[in-house]
């Protein structure tokens, strides 16, 4: 066996700032969100998806929450927020096994209120930081590792990149 | 109240690629470094940041996993990691009630024999994709933010920003 190609100096430094900024962004703003909403980042998640598809209703596979979440933990997580009311669950007509995950009016209220306060933390903790270039340079490094991502994927691939899931949503 | 300041579509497309693209690419490594070493990346996080301290020892509160990560969380992944034998226990002089978490043989060969395909893995997904000009901005990019959070942050603020935390290490 050859020997591992580890990460230069150089490497190492982009691959950890990588990880650690994007979670010390998220982190701060889902303890701001928790506290004013009583939201999670799992919550908001759950209901931006829904509020974007037509009727506010999801297969609970087309959710996107995050992609590195097992299935049961997404199942929980849905079971929890019907629990409290924000969706409900309807059987699936063409699919008896299946279900839709649907927005209540509750949830609605939810993400209508949460949404001003989300976009207000997201420019606090990230976009404040960043000038056009950095924007632009963003942009640029997230497409250039999605292509990557889809031209590397097999055809099993879980469906997590933005583009490549556009066309799983009814 | 004012109208909330929404992102625009070029500030949208920034905002979500930053999450999408880190979630789809730790997705991908985890799922193929679970396959090969039954590690998750939460163990992989934990056996990480105890084989760089001095000792392999660490206070739980230093531990390095996730920023997002509840205290609880935390407790719950170093039981189950104890009870496999990576990882063990031990009373801390200066602090009665506190604990040092310090890796075992069995985790030192858990993390040697995984590093080489973790890299591996890391350079698959992720810098196969990438120019040395991606790699430069991706390190401006994270500086800037890292720069930013840290100056935003009040004095209590989550210790989970790499260069802030330096100092909290033994």
């Amino acid at each position: 066996m050859t020997d591992p190609n580890w990460l230069d100096e150089r490497e190492q430094r982009a691959w950890r700032g990588f990880l650690a900024v994007n979670a010390a962004v998220r982190g701060r703003i889902a303890r701001q969100l928790q506290q004013e909403t009583g939201l999670s980042s799992a919550d908001y998640a759950v209901l931006v998806s829904l509020s974007e598809a037509p009727g506010g209703r999801l297969r609970v596979f087309q959710l996107r929450v995050a992609a590195d979440w097992e299935k049961t933990r997404l199942t929980h997580q849905i079971t929890r927020m019907t629990a409290r009311g924000l969706v409900a669950r309807e059987p699936c007509a063409d699919d008896p096994r299946g279900a839709f995950v649907v927005l209540t009016d509750a949830g609605w209220e939810a993400i209508t209120s949460a949404a001003p306060r989300h976009v207000e933390h997201v420019r606090h903790w990230f976009f404040d930081a960043l000038g056009p270039g950095h924007v632009d340079a963003l942009i640029e490094l997230n497409d250039t590792v999605t292509r990557h991502l889809l031209s590397t994927d097999g055809p099993c691939a879980p469906c997590d990149v933005p583009s490549s899931c556009d066309d799983v949503l009814p």
